[in-house]
């Protein structure tokens, strides 16, 4: 009886390939090797699958050999046209291709009808984690997925060994999207924030004593994320605003001028203004007392 | 014996003078009065003052009767322009000036040398809050101050009424630098913010949706602001990366065909794109390995 429920509880032993052992595919492979899955791995300087074979894995001499090893075939390369290149003639039939190379939306679309029309089911990931993140379930990384929902509903338990998961629609642009925006976001967050660096390079001012003003005033302020939000799908940028465009155009010269007197480029900083600048001189009137998220519509051509 | 113990506790009447009746300006003399102190109160256009006489505020005739009828000042206007056009050939002779004007570090260090050679104590305020947030301790806003120790210290409990305070050194510009230093970080991520939310426009992706997935990865990012802060201290750009900054730049590329892909100007983006460049391509061999923190020295000039 404690054989069976220990047993019953033992995750089955699901077997997969992996194209592509840099840092990225190194570390995914780790954790299938680590949950006792059936592996099998291919890179293009074979060097690499070295260290992996000593803890359990299958090297296919070709491409073609790990893509008929499994029915599940994970491809985690440079680029997409690396993908192409590693692809290029294999047979497909039957496969469940799932594409962790980081590429655009348009990549990932075209990527996927290529795939289905080589009879394989397609899902594309965007990794949001670093190689040190991947196994590792407490740092908070995981992958976006987009595509066959089929596909994703019959590997999950598979694709949730290195990284946790987060479905985003069957258009196979739409992980790659995720992926861009948030990364996006992110930068321009490193951005303020070496702006903000530069302006107390040399003064009196420790960078540590700054960091956990900066970090807790950017979390006050993150509110702006879901109040974006709401404004962008009602389009309504007048209601309820604190700080109005025509004011934070009037505020933005005390951020400049400052930058100026601490000879710190600007550079990092100026667009933005220039672009709530432009929505205000579009048409002062309408959207002097607006929230600033009506420059978003800006952007988008 | 109650009556004694219950007066004790009262917290004393002290008095100031508020000059600058303003958005600002009155969310601040509502705190006082209401906190039962003894407030007078000047603004250039005398109807603002109505309604806080009647709750309580005694209106001066003009900004010399205005500092002359306490010996703690506080000043709110809309620019450093206005402060010097306010007080203007008045007796400053010890008094304590706190001015709560926005202004530039080079402005605040100016006023304080003038009003010091007028007499008086000065002590330069930065608001990091909106009117909504004065007087609501759970909101987060908070004011930071620099300039003389000794009129913070002697005057905190009457400054503390409208916001928490945070004192952050004798050189009267570093309120101001910290305020904009913030401000630059958060303008940073609102642009950041903008430009994933400029991406989704027009797509099946609801920024409702998007929205807890940027606040969080925001969050999880957020280790950006510590880390710099270490290596701007230690010079160390290149112990224990993880992203360095061959691979960033390399990866940048993702990001701007996908928004030339999706029809949105990359304008917001770009600058700090060309600033990682501009680092690599200086030494590609000596910083290719780094951390991205490395580029803020080539902001100040
Ligand atoms: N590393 C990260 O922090 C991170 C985070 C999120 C997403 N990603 C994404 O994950 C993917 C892999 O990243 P990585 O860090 O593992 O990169 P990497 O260490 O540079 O590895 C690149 C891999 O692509 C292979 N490759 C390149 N060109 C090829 C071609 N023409 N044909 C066949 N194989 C080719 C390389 O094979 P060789 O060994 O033969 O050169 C190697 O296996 C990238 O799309 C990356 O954007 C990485
Ligand atoms: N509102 C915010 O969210 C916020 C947040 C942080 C910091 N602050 C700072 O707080 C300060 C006041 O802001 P506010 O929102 O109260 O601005 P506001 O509503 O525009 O009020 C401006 C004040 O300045 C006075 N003023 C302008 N020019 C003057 C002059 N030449 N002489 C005398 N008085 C003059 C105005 O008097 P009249 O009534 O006669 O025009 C009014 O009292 C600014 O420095 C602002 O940057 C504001």
């Amino acid at each position: 009886m404690t054989d069976t429920h220990t047993h019953t509880h033992t995750p089955p032993r699901l077997s997969l390939s992996l194209l592509g052992l840099g840092d990225m595919g190194t570390a995914l492979a780790r954790t299938w090797l680590a949950a006792g899955h059936s592996l099998t791995v291919w890179n293009r300087t074979p060097a690499k699958a070295g260290a992996l074979a000593a803890e359990g894995a299958s090297v296919a001499a070709s491409a073609a050999d790990a893509v008929a090893a499994s029915a599940l075939v994970v491809v985690c390369l440079l680029d997409d046209t690396s993908v192409g290149a590693a692809l290029e003639g294999i047979d497909l039939t039957g496969k469940d291709l799932v594409n962790l190379t980081t590429g655009t939306p348009a990549e990932a679309r075209a990527r996927a009808a290529w795939a289905e029309e080589r009879g394989a089911r397609y899902l594309d990931g965007g990794i949001m984690a670093t190689p040190t993140m991947i196994g590792a379930p407490g740092t908070g990384g995981y992958v976006f997925y987009s595509g066959s929902r089929a596909l994703f509903d019959s590997r999950r338990a598979l694709l949730e060994v290195p990284a946790g998961s987060r479905f985003v629609g069957e258009n196979p642009g739409h992980a790659a999207l995720h992926d861009v925006a948030l990364l996006s976001a992110m930068w321009g967050m490193f951005a303020g924030v070496s702006h903000a660096y530069a302006l107390i390079e040399g003064e009196d001012i420790a960078p540590k004593d700054l960091a956990p003003l900066l970090s807790e005033w950017l979390g006050a302020m993150g509110f702006f994320v879901g109040n974006a939000a709401e404004r962008l799908t009602s389009r309504d940028f007048t209601s309820g605003v604190v700080s109005n465009l025509a004011m934070q155009v009037a505020g933005s010269g005390t951020m400049l001028r400052t930058a100026e007197e601490q000879g710190v480029s600007a550079e990092l900083v100026t667009p933005y203004v220039d672009l709530l600048r432009r929505r205000l001189a579009a048409d002062p009137a309408a959207h002097g007392g607006e929230d600033t998220t009506g420059a978003v519509l800006l952007l988008k051509r």
